[in-house]
Order: C-alpha cells, then structure tokens, then sequence
C-alpha cells in the first residue's frame, strides 16, 4: 500500500499529489502551486475520494497562505470545486477555525483522517466472518483518503484477518475507479479480486456469490442517508433484494449533522461527455442511499446501526 | 432508419452486413465469404442482436450452399458462434426443415423478422400512454433484428402515436450498444432522448424519472424466464423496487419452448478483456430475468401477462 505522503503532501510552496487519473497506467506526481490550482486538481479528479479531497483542500489553504494568496479568494475556489463530498467544507471550516499555523493544522487534518482509516478498519472486523465474497463500488481505498482506505481499508484489513475469500470490483462507470484504482490497491494488497461491470452485480449476487457489500460515502445526513458514487443505491436495492447486507465505511469527517436526511445533499452532474461526446447524455456522479437499506455505519467511533444516531453524544 | 438490407442481405457468394462495431463513427460493409466468416462476424459483434443473428445464421447457411461448402460444417460453425440467443439455433433448424433453395427460406426468415418487429410495434401501442419516459437497455433497434427493432421498435412506434416524451437510453458496457447504437438509432429517429450509466438507472427511477421500462430478449422460457443483455435482471429488480413496469418485446422466434424455466439457459461468458486489460474480470453477458419481475412479453402474437403462456396455441 501507498504511504499518505505518496497520495498527498505538502511542500514548501506546493500541494504534491499522485495523478489518480494516469493510474494504473502511470504514476505520476502533481504539483500545485496555489489554491486555484489544487481546486483544478480536485474539481477534473486528480484527487479524489471525500476524506482526500478534505485534505486536499486544507492542503490548499496552507499552501494560499505560503504564498500570501487572499485567504477568502482561496476559500472560496475549494469550495467551489466539488459539491457532493462534505469533507471538503468539513476542512475549510477546520482550517477556518484554526488561528496557528495553517500547515500544521492541515497536516494534522491528515494525520488525523489515517488514523481515523486505521480505526475504522478495526471496528468493522466484527462485520466479517472467515470466507466473505465482498462486493464493493468505485474506490474507498488508500487513494481515496490520503490512509488505508475507507471500504477498502476495511475490506483489506478483513482479508489478512483471514476473513475475505474474494472482492467483486465494480467497474464504476463513467470514469472507472473500480477499475483501474481499486483493482490497483487490491493487487498491491494481495486480495483476490475480480472486476466486473456495475450492472453485472445483480446476476452476481442472483448466483450467490456476494455475502456483503461495502462502500465508502461523500456525505452521509443525520439519519444515516448516504450520497456515494453512482451506481451505491443501485447495489443497495439489489442487496436488499438478494438479503445481502450492505455495510458503509466513512470516517466522521463525512457525517454531515446539519442535514436531517439525505434529500438536501446536493448531487454533482459531470459533463455528459464523460459517457458519450457523440450523444446528449446525462452524468450524475453521485446518488443518495436511504438509511433503511443500510445495515451499519462504521466510524472511526464504532459500528453504528439503524436507527442512525451519528452525533457524537452517541458515543459518549 | 435503416432499410433491412442495408442492415444484412445476402449476395451472390456474400453475407453482407453493416458492421455494429465501427458505429455510429463509421458506416462500413463487412462483406463474410463462408460460414465461418457469418460465424465469426456473430462471435465478434459485427452483427448482434438475437433476431439479427438467426437472420445471419440463415444467410450463412445459405451462402455456405452457395458455395458448396459441407453443410454439417457449417451448421457447426455457425451453432458454435454464440450460446445465449436461441434465435440462432431457431433460425439453423428452420434452414434443416427446408428442402428448397437456401436462399430462397433465409431471405424468407429475414422478411418474416421483419414483418414480426412490425406487429410487435403495433401490439406494443395498447402499453404505452401519453407522455411516458421510457428506460431501455442495450440495443433492440432496427440493428438488433434487421426490421424496426423489438423495443426500440416499440418505442418509435410509440413516439410517432405521440406516446413517447423521453427515452433513457442505458450506456450498456462493456460494449456500450447503448451508447453507440440505441443513440444512434433514437437519433435518426428523432425521439428525444439521453444516454446514461447503467448505474445511474437506480437514481433515475427514484427522481421519478421512468415511467416504464422496455427491452428486448435474447432467449425467453416457456414460464416467461426471460435472458437479455447483462444488465435487464438489474433493472427488473429496480423497476419492481419503484413500481415502474418492465415490458419485453420480443419475436416468437425468441421463444425457447424446450426450457421449462430460465435456470438452464446457457449464459455466455465473454472475454474480461472487454472491462479491462490489465486485471482480472469476469464478463457475463447476459443474464435472467424471472418471470415474476416482467410485467408483459409482447410477441407479434400479441401482449402476453402472467402467469405467461407462450406456446401458439395460447393464441390460438
């Protein structure tokens, strides 16, 4: 697996961070050199996954304030980059908030976000057992969170645990997470895996060979309903179908408590011509999953389940 | 659209067919010399599509008597070129059944398809209603059958009576037929439409969004149990989730009477290398929807509801 500072890191006058969209392909580095330039990066997927994107953007706001750039201009062209994740705002307002130096809080933010991974992945061993099929979507994995991963640290961390028999990747449509970054992480890791195509998750689960999925989140509302990628509540009604529980992983900078549920989380349309440049098309990146068909929540505070309560009291 | 022969006809010493893989960038001509090369142009994709293939197996046989090529040979090759659509093995035992010219009965079965798509369009207006927003899946177009199409025939018919809003034509990977020839088709057509992920099917019903389903079939039992590009049983579980009907459309030669359900319809597993190159990936390309989740099969018999009888005495 990848270090954090090989997904992201700071610099003195640059935000350098691995091109998840040259991966598997090639690994290559990106450095930015001002705030706009990391919201460019965060806005076209350089980086991705909503915990990274968080530290992406308070990455950025340290890097502004090495520069000297204008701290509300740069506020505001993160802010503007993605919509859905609420991580990014989540570490705006970190990073609002804090009046030391910037680099320390949003290395901290970081350091903060992998341990939160390590911790998660911990907590949701007790949602295993020996010989698990697991089905997951697009890519919680190291990638996608500066640390081991949300799901797919979970899913990793199972597997040497001797509880993972086999992953089903999907795909992940349009832009291929599944496929290309998820397949990478599981290969490094040594998990078995097969990619498939995100609408042959249904016959695979008809065949009886999923036994749970897990993914990761973009936000996640008071009540437990979940924006992730795509295709989430696709596999959330065929797991409800097929009896398959269906397990989200997501760190509590995803928990959005300002929002009762899920039908004011705001879902980012991408050009249709990530699917088609021949043809009008229409490109949501994200969908909402209520909270009844998902089986558990797992924070770095614990395994929570229905009825959701993911304020922090709870954990008291 | 597209006049039948310039989809497939057969020459003096050719199978002559609009090669599906270059569209909709090229209109190229593949012209197969032999059996083998019909066979190999179904295996390939070059012409798909469960009607379209018994057409080519037709002409392949008809060409390979042409040719003088040994009959048995070619019957094998062409049997062996793909396993899910029965209309392939349908369209062989119609050519076993005729003691006349070759050509003469596979033109025949050709003009036959065609003037099935055309009953099934007019049988399929009594499931429409104004201003409907329809969901298809893959391609049962005009390029799937050598006629109008099965649902895709449907939904034009539909949309000239003023019965069509919008169409929601699903991308369809791995070998996007949506995307690439359902668009293309709707297109030439005129009927208003977008292309979407297969994934993003799920999210588009919850906003309300379809208000019917409607595909072809590649094989269908005699319960109803109905086989269609990897994908249909996705969708049919996510129709009945939302209350949205999904209707089959699909020629009596699609029937497999001999299969008392769907658990034994042969399901073809293509290459991984079609979702990715450099992983491993497992491909199914079709899959089974069950009876129960299908609220019509419309045949050129007519509409039929369950409990499905599909023999032609039903209609007798």
């Amino acid at each position: 697996m990848l270090a954090p500072e090989e997904i992201i890191r700071l610099e003195d006058g640059a935000v350098v961070l691995l091109d998840q969209r040259q991966l598997p392909a090639e690994r290559v580095e990106l450095s930015c050199h001002s705030a706009a330039e990391v919201a460019e990066a965060i806005r076209t997927l350089a980086v991705r996954g909503a915990p990274a994107i968080g530290v992406a953007a308070a990455y950025g706001m340290a890097l502004a304030a090495w520069h000297g750039e204008d701290r509300a201009a740069a506020r505001a062209v993160l802010a503007a980059s993605r919509p859905t994740a609420v991580n990014l705002f989540w570490a705006l307002a970190e990073m609002d908030a804090w009046a030391g130096d910037p680099a320390e809080r949003a290395r901290a933010i970081h350091v903060e976000e992998v341990e939160r991974c390590r911790r998660m992945a911990e907590h949701a061993l007790a949602l295993f057992s020996p010989g698990l099929r697991v089905l997951t979507h697009c890519n919680a994995g190291g990638l996608a969170t500066g640390g081991v991963g949300t799901a797919v640290g979970a899913i990793v961390r199972a597997h040497e645990a001797g509880l993972v028999e086999h992953v089903w990747a999907d795909e992940t449509r349009p832009l291929l997470q599944g496929a290309r970054l998820t397949a990478w992480e599981l290969e490094q890791a040594g998990v078995p895996f097969h990619v498939i195509a995100d609408s042959a998750a249904a016959l695979t689960m008809a065949r009886g060979e999923v036994d749970l999925v897990v993914t990761g989140a973009d936000r996640i509302a008071a009540n437990g309903d979940t924006a992730n990628k795509i295709g989430t509540y696709m596999l959330a009604v065929l797991a409800h179908h097929h009896g398959i529980p269906l397990v989200i992983v997501a760190p509590s900078s995803t928990v959005d408590l300002s929002l009762a549920d899920g039908g004011a989380i705001p879902i980012e349309e991408r050009d249709g011509a990530e699917l088609t440049a021949r043809f009008p098309a229409r490109n949501p990146a994200f969908d909402v999953t209520p909270a009844a068909l998902i089986s558990a929540i797992v924070t770095e505070r614990g395994i929570h389940r229905a009825p959701f309560d993911l304020d922090p009291g709870a954990f008291a």
